[in-house]
């Protein structure tokens, strides 16, 4: 073994065979903005669709597609606009922009340091002379300032409009929420989902596509009545999950804990059954499309690392070069999200719930009679009808007795309780408003498809060779077929190869068509980028007396079968997404000698 | 026929039934942005799948996913820093900002009046006394001046490294043109593609989602030799399409040529054979995905349209409201892009093309002993000689005699040949670098989808009642089937239909389960959001001695089958995706008396 990182091998390879680079290295590179290769980008696009078939087409949610630019008040509401900050501090020297809380955890056994006030974090600079990790000078003394991570920029000429790129795909469907709830008929719970790039202008963005300021979410927000709805949390009950509750972080000997989602929140070790719910459909979700389940975790925020609105609140984690990384978070949000747009908008964020029976509801209403108050009052008449009207709302029996009073404007009012016309009506009302509550489990792209390249990341000998390659599974894999001639200096081979490979297409397979330099080579190329399976066209398989025959190769043992051209596509389909094994062709066909694969 | 406009008609649906919205409607909107709802992201994804298939895939192309926001560096090479504006004049009275091309071609007869300088612009205000559309105010006298469109903002903190919205998905895709080539292994031609964002800072954002400030590109690069390299113009000749050349627009009888691209080519009416290959698989995909062809045309641009580096462009235009659209724009752009990046950046924006056969080269070369020309000249002997060999390369032949004389500062100096060390060595040279030519045919998707809206809505009667419908293509319909029981009361329907939702959608189908309301209603809703074929569950399908059976609703005849349960996927699949007509299922089985359509 080298003694790279996984991380550096990893980043050599995405490089080199097309999955992603840093933007814009012509011009010297843009930190924390990275470019999908050709690989990566159909990697990126086969998680995306696998996501969307889960969380939004199984689940019956709504998608939409909202701006990533958004008006200043969403933010004010949201609470972007003042409280999403991290904590810079600038280097006196060379004028570098650092992460407090980052130097601070680098340099002690401080968890968590963004929990911190400002002053301790400048009293702990100073206490531990930290250095400017760049050029060394000393930072002590220098003052550690709120930095907002949005990016502004102007709608319109002028700078009277500010917009910001929105920090998280989220706000596009909150602030939708009015329109969204009428295509679901105004009746809970519903979800809606969005998949888009977000923006967070990070100070100093670090380890590859993990801490980018530009990234790609994939988020579901799930409106529920808190009173009535259920998941359907039998569906996943039996499902194993490994969680790390936040009183096992805080344990001295604390340890995982290994359950299942049923038993997890029988238990309360999770708080909520819709977060148990969505911790189990990503549990299977993540073990579908390949992230390696022994180097996968659930683990419980801790109380400081939580927003204050947050019941509960999950991440789920995989572990690449020994750190945990966040790949998704699922949170309780309650009714906040809705609730601050309905203070800051002047729209709807209700939803209409109708009572089992219609309820009788008894309203104290007044009608005062003006043509005496306004001979007794003047010009104040009118505030007095206003007192008694909130009265009668606050406190019917002030109206008990012959008279009643007021104060209006620091004076007191005597008025006849038959003047105020007191009465109380009786109503017939068939339900009430109430603000949905919101559980979001946020799933970020980049960080899944960085996991899923990190742990398909394989090394083995075949032949006498030492060979690359990624297991990826077929649902997200880039190609899902190479098809090669054995040579390509014969024609009859050459045309054979590539009709298949309009067949192939035309039945939906992601097909590749190579035919330069030695076969070996070509594997290679396919075992590199994680190609499940090869196809070669060669002349024994066109010659003799049966039917013609292409062998299909398996990418992780390197296994080839020799099989009837007609029943390619059959096969194919079936290894590849019937979730057939490779094996079953093993019994039935001709296994090939290893030979073609040097 | 009421009298709102199609645009009017098509708003209100596209907001009541999910397609597109104005964006943060609760905050007041914000002007240029828009939200896809549920159906419209839908449709807005199924187009972009069905242009990936085509000019990706089918193409053999190279799909990469960028950043939004790139540096600056970037859009100072690509000329957008300096050039990409629009002409602002802002009314003294209320403040508004209006385009000042768009108030004068609004009121004159003039067209294209972006072309004019600006000392014209502000005369023909002045001149046509032209008034603020917003509050009457005159805006003779105001200045106009140039607004850059780009959306500005600063990476990371502080204001020392300023980043922009990239205008066009295209930059990302030049600038990683060093990367993308070792992918292609450096040989042309290849292609690259993009799907994304791109920004543009509208002074005044119009007609819908025709005009936005954020939407969305799907744009292809294609590289090519421009000496070597030929598309494959026989796949498209014969296709045909309805031209309007620049000379016919500036012809006062101006016509469209109805011609096919292959004949348009040869007469030279297309300048370009790429040109043409494009134009002709886009004529074909618009038809394919929808497009009324009789509402479509390709437009050659005016000699003052065009960029002066660009040799030919044609844009694909629709025709709403009375009104052409841009749709697409096909450009020969030459080598302009990648010269320009090479000029500005460290990397190499070139290809190294083979020779045919190795040449052989002579060069030119000197040696000058510095031991003579050191003393003889002193601090010029240096300068001496660079000359005497920038002499050797560009005039070998003045080396012929027994001295050479060379101007340094102004002042000959003269050397002998000996000195100069003189020869002509002969070198063999496999091949040379050359800079790509670029192909762009490049997509608006938003407008992509408003025309496939406009062009998809019909109203007609059906049995006593008018009805709307969209007439989309099963290709990008949102939906591809609505499947209900009859009546949402008996249990063996309704559990019939679910499972039918569940084997339709394991077949990839995108399903629709509704049973809530008459079925009438229901079939209503599915018309009006484009959903091609219905399923419905009743109970005479259920009883009786034969097998099982369901009905098949057409959308626009409103026609319905009666077919075996068993059969459902299969016929299904036939005129969902294989485009036979439901006359073939007309033939074969019994056709359901309109009754239930009611």
């Amino acid at each position: 073994m080298s003694m790279e990182t996984e991380g550096e091998r990893l980043a050599e390879l995405a490089k080199r065979r097309g999955y992603f680079f840093g933007a814009s290295g012509a011009y010297g590179g843009a930190a924390g903005f990275y470019t999908f290769g050709p690989q990566g980008a159909s990697l990126k696009s086969n998680v995306e669709d696998a996501w969307r078939d889960r969380f939004t087409v199984q689940e019956g949610n709504f998608e939409i597609e909202a701006p990533t630019i958004m008006p200043e008040p969403v933010f004010e509401a949201s609470g972007h606009l003042d409280g999403f900050d991290d904590m810079l501090v600038e280097c006196p020297e060379c004028g570098e922009s650092h992460r407090a809380d980052h130097l601070i955890e680098d340099a002690t056994a401080i968890e968590e340091a963004e929990t911190l006030p400002i002053p301790e974090v400048e009293a702990l600079i100073a206490d531990h002379e930290l250095q400017c990790p760049t050029c060394g000078a000393h930072l002590a003394g220098e003052s550690v300032d709120d930095f907002n991570l949005m990016f502004e920029t102007n709608i319109g000429p002028g700078s009277s409009t500010p917009g910001y790129l929105r920090p998280e795909t989220a706000q596009g469907i909150f602030v939708e929420f009015p329109r969204i709830k009428e295509y679901a008929r105004n009746s809970l719970p519903f979800g809606a989902t969005q998949i888009g790039r977000a923006y967070r202008n990070e100070i100093s963005p670090r380890k590859s596509i993990v801490r980018t300021r530009e990234f790609t979410q994939a988020e579901l927000e799930q409106f529920v009545d808190p009173e009535r709805d259920e998941p359907a949390l039998e569906s996943v009950a039996d499902v194993a999950v490994t969680l790390y509750p936040a009183a096992e972080q805080e344990a001295d000997d604390g340890d995982y804990v290994e359950t299942t989602v049923g038993a997890a929140v029988e238990e309360g070790i999770i708080g909520d059954a819709w977060i148990g719910y969505f911790l189990g459909i990503a549990q299977e979700w993540y073990e579908r499309i390949g992230v390696d389940m022994d180097r996968f975790r659930f683990r419980q925020h801790l109380a400081g690392e939580r927003a204050h609105y947050a019941a509960d609140c999950w991440d789920a984690e995989s572990e690449v070069d020994g750190d945990w990384i966040e790949i998704a978070g699922f949170a309780y949000r309650g009714d906040y999200d809705l609730s601050k747009h309905s203070e800051y908008s002047d729209d709807e964020f209700t939803i209409f719930r109708q009572f089992d029976e219609p309820k009788t509801v008894e309203t104290a209403v007044v009608e005062p009679d003006m043509s005496v108050l306004g001979p007794e009052f003047g010009g104040a008449a009118g505030d007095v009808k206003s007192a008694l009207e909130a009265l009668a709302e606050r406190d019917p029996d002030a109206f008990e007795g012959k008279t009643v009073t007021v104060e209006v404007d620091g004076e007191t009012h005597e008025v006849d309780v038959d003047v105020a016309n007191f009465r109380v009506e009786t109503q017939t009302v068939s339900g009430e408003h109430i603000t949905p509550h919101v559980i979001e489990p946020s799933f970020g792209v980049d960080r899944t498809v960085y996991t899923l390249l990190a742990h398909a990341y394989e090394e083995d000998d075949v032949g006498d060779e030492t060979r690359t390659y990624l297991s990826l599974s077929p649902d997200v894999a880039p190609t899902d077929v190479g098809v090669f001639p054995l040579v390509s200096n014969v024609e009859r081979l050459v045309e054979r190869a590539e009709g298949l490979v309009d067949d192939l297409r035309e039945s939906g397979f992601s097909v590749v068509y190579d035919d330069s330099g030695s076969i070996g080579r070509r594997y290679r190329r396919q075992d590199e980028v994680g190609t499940p399976f090869c196809v070669t066209v060669d002349r024994d398989g066109l010659e003799g007396d049966g039917p013609d025959t292409v062998t299909i190769r398996e990418r992780d043992t390197a296994r080839q079968v020799r099989v009837p051209v007609d029943d390619l596509v059959a096969e194919l389909r079936a290894v590849e997404r019937g979730g057939q094994p490779f094996d079953d062709l093993v019994d039935r066909y001709d296994l090939v000698e290893s030979g073609t694969d040097a």
